[in-house]
């Protein structure tokens, strides 16, 4: 990937890109910078020919969430610049076209949880913990739940926003918040293999579904259809859905040509 | 019910239409026919005194989605009116006033797995499994993640959409895609009684209820409360409301004489 | 609190509101005049400078929901104005800063089951259940499932409510209705445990929070965010925001001092 981070390491191994929040010593916390370097380092993968980004972390916490050294004292109109950046972070990370897991080895807060959240998948270590926090304190966490409160039950959310309180990844899964639970030392394994099960296929034709998955999951469902033919019927058209097809029909594998970025000039 | 159906097997049994995809040697493929034949089967059933619907198979597969032969090399123009009438269908399983139970005895795939999603309720075989299969593949499964993506959380969708594998049918039941599981042998008794239990009391109630249940369960909750209000209280002017009230006060059996159509003229 | 109910006992215990539905003989049955009271009760709270409010019952019943001898035989308007009043319950429940527990010892039908899957959160005891029974009578609960359905997945929800069926307290938990459940003689321990991990913090923050969730929550996740950011940066200027920074970075413990209801005045 070539380009220098300060607080992330950034590596390409075969086809995935692996992003490291790299700042241990600081519990990985959500600086500006931070926040800019993987804002950016997602954009670029996104724009890379890699078929899959992981989003892990060095050292025993994961993401620590909103750096308060930043926030306290500011003013109202900089606070909201912080967190325009914050939330065109995730809402980056839903918008590139290769699946994006986070692997979670320690603690998620505040904004480190909604980064699992917001993550397309997410692995984590049985050691790991996820908590809103800012419900036990004086800042609530208001951003953060826009992506924990569409990924589990309403009662759930509330519990974990209302309390501040860490849940177990064990009850993470249950809850759907995350998808998979697997011991400390076979954390990057299973995240690899499950990289694997979703990086199959045709990386164009992954891109538009991501991309359409999100677009339709929050709209009316009558409003969800008629954009979801448009897409899909768009979409059949490129070169590896018919090769699929064919493929299928032929008893033969398929094999996928199109260019990844194909998602973004559906027909 | 006396109309003849090439791939469709259709039984009245007692109050129950048993709708049987029946085309096993295909895999009960979704080709244009037997879209038209099932939402045709759907119509008559929701226009027929009837007061509940039963959709299985026959074979070893359930639904094997759409039908490759019919899709590959068409126009996008052409691939959009096949989405459209398969959305028709769906929107018509939910449209009509009786329950409808998706009865899974194998493997559900693509466009299979949305009619179960999009059945009110779903019973499964032990051996049943689920799949989006379009993102392991060159065309992604966007329009049945529209109903999947509705069902089960969002972690657990994109894991189904992404990987495009199988799950089983206690990962399925685990995840609220489907009500129940129960060993094979059991499948159509556990189905039955699943049915008698949600076809007590006034069709015709029943059926104002789940048109205003898929109507608001996709709006912002005050405008969802809006629309109950409207329903719910013209619903209750209908004689068959009027008579369990009246029943529960008097402490006797209800007796339900509206027609199963009132839901459609609700004052 | 010193107002006086007829059917509702209201007590202060330290900083919590308890609400006891007391009509046990009636069943808590949602006469006018318990709605009125329960919504006026709730106003009032959150009114005060409580930090917490729980929702409990006497008697074997928790809340049978609404009564069939205030329906029966009223126009449709007359309906309409009783389900109005009833939705303004719940919203009111929504809406007051505090957190809301249901503690629920007993069956919560109908309205009854609204009420629980409205509160914030919710505890049950062992013996307790919940049904929606409209779908085995003559009048589906059709504004209940506003609120279910929210709560609970839609196979799920829909099996509640086209079945009318009760589920058992572990059900609901596993289904995300409620939050716990425990051996009926640690009901009262297991709420106030629940209710003292949440209401930690400050208030005002916790209320601007909790406002802001149920605002968001059902907005497509755009607009959540820009609604989101807009709060949480106003949220972000109040005193209690400010020391919970500060007292963070000085590593010590923060203590809160604005007025519970800056809730409503957020810069």
């Amino acid at each position: 990937v070539g380009k220098e981070f300060e607080s992330l390491q950034v590596d390409r191994v075969g086809d995935t890109i692996m992003i490291w929040m790299n700042r241990p010593e600081r519990r990985n916390v959500l600086t500006r910078g931070l926040i800019k370097e993987i804002t950016t380092a997602f954009a670029e993968a996104g724009d890379s020919d890699a078929t899959g980004v992981i989003l892990g972390a060095r050292g025993p916490v994961y993401c620590a969430g909103h750096d308060f050294a930043d926030m306290a004292g500011i003013e109202k109109r900089d606070v909201q610049r912080l967190l325009e950046k914050c939330t065109r972070m995730m809402t980056t990370i839903q918008s590139i076209p290769q699946p994006v897991i986070a692997m979670v080895q320690g603690l998620a807060t505040g904004a480190g949880c909604q980064l699992v959240a917001t993550a397309d998948l997410a692995v984590a270590s049985e050691d790991a913990a996820f908590c809103t926090p800012g419900g036990k304190g004086g800042l609530f966490c208001t951003t953060p739940m826009v992506a924990v409160g569409r990924t589990i039950g309403r009662k759930r959310a509330l519990e974990m926003a209302l309390s501040g309180d860490a849940i177990s990844a064990d009850t993470a899964a249950s809850w759907g918040l995350i998808n998979e639970v697997v011991p400390a030392n076979e954390l990057e394994d299973a995240t690899n293999a499950l990289l694997r099960r979703v990086t199959r296929g045709s990386p164009a034709s992954k891109g538009i579904g991501k991309h359409a998955f999100y677009a339709q999951i929050d709209q009316v469902q009558s409003d969800a259809y008629d954009y979801a033919i448009e897409v899909m019927a768009g979409a059949s058209q490129i070169a590896d859905a018919q090769e699929s097809m064919v493929a299928f029909l032929e008893k033969r594998q398929p094999t996928y040509v199109e260019a990844p970025r194909t998602s973004t000039v559906i027909p």
